[in-house]
């Protein structure tokens, strides 16, 4: 079976947004073993789409469409798909009864406009959109399959998941091919180094192939596999993982969806330990990301931002002293930060993490980028040095994932 | 003049990665005011590669290719031109030369295949490439124009900045035509409300235009217009943003690059106020958000997120008795939160947030999505009851916006 994807918006061609959608409509697809030979981005003109949608199924069988399908006068994917079809719009009942509930549920005005997006291409069949206001619909079409969704990520995501996957699915029967991927993600390491320590295996191996891809937190090693059988996919992919494992083990902190957050998360609860957080120039970014997961109140108990020396002292308790002699970016405050925080919310653990997230404040002893991340189990204190360069966001984020990595490792390892 | 954009590599139909290259060319593009209508990836094939040029050279004058210029047998872009245009491939001795020296500088061995890259297409003109082995090259082919670049992004940007779009500007000669936008981004209001209030600007303004974009925590409304002066651009654009104003002008936050942090922070820091935040469900996010820039320690002070209510008690003061009788997520507890926070951090303002963000913890009185914001500043103490859907990050995300948006409008208006 083989597809097209076709985006809808003026804004992808101007260059104002990312097409993601694709991505992920892409990944799913091959994933599942269907080809896609193209794909089109094209601008909120009816005629222009029109030929797009023309076009891509005079080459596929299934064509997926996301984005045009709002309440707004751009909206027009629904009047191309109904002008190559041959179709009039209709309006569904049940779908119009469907939006007006997801506006009451809301407590919000439901406009007239709004009322648009219960029309449909006659004879479509509707794809519920239990996130939004705009349905999709699968439709028919000499031979070929046309798939509209909205082009709001989330919406779009559920419906591939829950409507349009298990129709390709039962479309296809029998044998499918199959690409699979892992996906392993790496702290503590640059990407040089992940490759100095591979470079055979990214040479040798073609299927799996390994990609090497660097974020600014992390790196990720990603192992893709083609073959015709679910089971043949996993067994090759993990004897591949396995050897990335012996060399890498101690810096993968996890696979696919498993972020640092997760994988910490995991761990204290495995090991029932409560934890508390303490943060200077993150300001909540490590708390936030600790409570990211539902479930995060079986460990994560509260957190303090204290921004200003002041707040250090009259909130957390750390010692006016210490501060002053060694200054508020150093691991002694760092330390005094982790332990404070750990007693004031009675918690086994305290983390804590001070530093200059610039653009401004840096000195040549203590520059830019420099943030100290101080770990306080069951009072047992450990202080971890970092100079992370330039750019407050990067800084910031960075600081967050060290602060998740030293933690991780050491309940890993205790 | 108008354009195509193809971009080439299987992996991005795979969904293995984002296609920035596109946006950085439409972008290109669209400030030199060059017309696109569409762009397509196709994968690494040579039949189907040449069937995407043939399409964009019926439609398109220019026609940019990026990627599949690299020294590997699935980089197929010089074969695919080759075919098209009917040229045969021929070795370019000074490109050769050129290719050789890139690896004698940097004392890498040049292998066989690098060799490939010194190919062109007979009658192509060589676009230079100085960060990278694989040349682009320019040429005509009945009327239209075919540009190939390497697909390696660095590589690419230099080559657009340095030799297509001056090809490109002088090919247009005189006249430049430029495209100018403006985003106005909006709080408090839904899509399709939005959508009613500037429907009659929505539909009649043409140059400049008007797009709608939902975010899951605001609407941006992108006016774009294309006129042959920068001067004249600026001057509508602004006759249509005022047409906006009169009518949105109390729910829009901020312009372009502004963000609803900056916007408030920009408020606090005019009114010289200070601001301390107590947060549950969304644990830090907001205290996160606040300090995105620069210089956020003239106004925040700290905050604290109190995710057990054993905390709220604890370490923020948070009466039992209100927790007990009202519930941990409610208008009175937000209220208590905002209000001790405010005392705590001794700041003007004191920003609290408290609901339910899922999936698990909803009942049909208090659903997920459920979210309390309070405002304290100097005493008077405002509360917001808000319902937000389902999806952990979005009730999460939102509940920081409209917090955010809360504390703007209260002082704007105060």
């Amino acid at each position: 079976m083989n597809a097209e994807i076709i985006t809808v918006g003026t804004e992808l061609l101007l260059g104002q947004i990312l097409d993601t959608n694709s991505v992920y409509i892409g990944k799913t697809l091959a994933e599942a073993g269907i080809d896609l030979f193209y794909k089109t981005s094209v601008g909120d003109n009816v005629p222009r789409l029109k030929s797009a949608i023309e076009a891509a199924c005079a080459r596929a069988e299934i064509v997926i469409i996301t984005g045009g399908l709002g309440p707004t006068v751009d909206d027009i994917t629904r009047e191309a798909i109904a002008e190559v079809t041959g179709k009039a719009l209709v309006l569904d009942a049940s779908l119009l009864k469907q939006i007006k509930s997801f506006f009451e549920k809301r407590n919000l005005l439901m406009t007239e406009s709004n009322q648009v997006q219960a029309y449909l291409p006659e004879g479509a069949g509707i794809i519920e959109n239990k996130n939004g206001t705009a349905p999709g619909f699968i439709m028919a079409h000499s031979g070929n399959t046309i798939i509209a969704m909205p082009g709001v990520p989330h919406e779009m995501h559920a419906m591939m998941e829950n409507s349009v996957m298990p129709y390709l699915y039962e479309k296809m029967g029998g044998t499918v091919f199959s690409i699979k991927s892992k996906t392993l993600h790496i702290g503590g390491m640059s990407e040089s180094a992940v490759n100095n320590k591979i470079e055979d295996l990214f040479i040798n191996s073609k299927n799996p192939s390994i990609g090497i891809l660097a974020h600014w937190t992390h790196i990720d090693l990603r192992l893709t596999v083609k073959t015709d059988s679910q089971k043949n996919a996993d067994k090759v992919l993990n004897e591949l993982k396995e050897k990335i494992y012996e060399r890498l083990g101690g810096n993968i902190f996890g696979e696919d969806e498993e972020t640092i957050e997760l994988a910490v998360s995991k761990l204290l609860m495995a090991k029932h330990l409560t934890l508390s957080t303490a943060e200077s120039c993150t300001a909540g970014l490590l708390s936030y990301k600790l409570t990211n997961m539902a479930g995060a109140s079986g460990f994560f108990m509260g957190g303090v931002s204290v921004y200003s020396n002041e707040i250090k002292t009259s909130i957390l308790g750390v010692n006016e002293k210490v501060i002053s002699e060694f200054g508020a970016v150093s691991a002694e405050t760092a330390g005094e930060m982790a332990t404070k925080c750990r007693e004031k919310f009675k918690t086994d653990i305290g983390v804590a993490i001070t530093g200059i997230a610039g653009p401004e404040g840096g000195t040549q002893s203590k520059p830019v980028g420099l943030v100290y991340v101080a770990l306080d189990i069951k009072g047992k204190v450990q202080f971890f040095e970092n100079r992370f360069g330039t750019g407050r966001e990067i800084v910031r984020s960075r600081a967050a994932q060290v602060a998740l990595f030293k933690l991780y490792t050491a309940l890993k390892n205790s």
